[in-house]
């Protein structure tokens, strides 16, 4: 084999044991939360050893980080033409994945995030991802004068995504497409 | 000693005791979430043996109900004459408790619940004793005709309580009085 084809099957098993790991990382916090996963548990299950793990993920906070990323990719820009379009399509986004395995996890990420800095870093730089496509609709809303520029996009986010968890981990109530296009509207409705 | 004296010392310790094993449980919620509360670490910190523990808790979860209830007693029901004024003195009361303990051991009840149909159970009761207050001014004001009979109580509940959640665990913003105002004032405004 020349110094290429090594190269590639160096490539190739580093992929197949990031997956590995990656794999048993999401399998755990399916199964326990954050708090039941250790590099050790990881380790075990995957069958990488802990020095090769620490090698890609130098701390355990890298690998939650990296496993939650990917469980919950960011949403995409909507591009319905109106603000509310725009909102009812994120609403509906979000109600969909708080209806997924993400989160189960998600509370025990907040959880984590109560006593641990390193996890609250973690935890808000998930949640600015998952927000990034609310606040890009509300200032492209807020340039074309759709929307006061008065309005804080927090605040309208919070009006949207509140009730939603509200629904998920309080109300238990179901989180259809009619329920989170109502909760957006009425977002709406009330500035 | 007569048969009333003892019975009263008696009464006095069986007070103390409950007393300790409460106060280790707070403990033990504050630093670890529900999570690092076991029968057996709340012995050790109180003194109180384990069998004097499960004679007054039967079980595990008995205990975390009754602490965590104590934790945060359920709000009184407002009466300042209007809907609106009702919504906002609640909605300033659940910021105010978002800000103390009892907010950084939230999460964990929520974890636990995910995982643990008997934990499920003590958040779902935790949680109607918190709402009972709004139930109850909701429905005082649409039998005298002060809201449309048509809107379901939940929704405006989810509408206030969502967005102070919001705040508290997500985008992290100051759970002012003058915030929890303008959120029960935009969650009436949308109806």
């Amino acid at each position: 084999m020349g110094a290429k084809e090594k190269a590639l099957v160096t490539d190739g098993r580093v992929r197949r044991s990031k997956e590995a790991v990656l794999a048993a990382t999401f399998a755990l916090l399916g199964e326990t939360g954050l708090g039941g996963v250790s590099v050790d548990e990881v380790a075990r299950r995957s069958g990488v050893a802990k020095t090769t793990i620490y090698r890609h993920w130098p701390t355990r906070s890298a690998l939650l980080l990296d496993a939650c990323s990917k469980l919950t990719a960011r949403p995409t820009v909507p591009e319905t033409g109106s603000l509310k379009g725009d909102l009812i399509a994120l609403a509906e986004t979000v109600a969909e994945r708080l209806s997924g395995r993400w989160s189960s996890v998600l509370p025990s990420v907040i959880d984590a995030a109560e006593r641990d800095p390193e996890l609250a870093a973690v935890h808000a730089k998930l949640h600015a991802g998952m927000m990034e496509a609310f606040r890009a609709v509300i200032a492209r809303a807020q340039e074309k004068g759709e929307l006061d520029k008065r309005v804080a996009p927090s605040d309208l986010i919070g009006a949207i995504i509140g009730p939603l968890f509200y629904r998920r981990w309080f109300s238990r109530e179901p989180l259809t497409k009619a329920a989170a296009r109502a909760i957006a509207e009425r977002a709406l409705a009330a500035l």
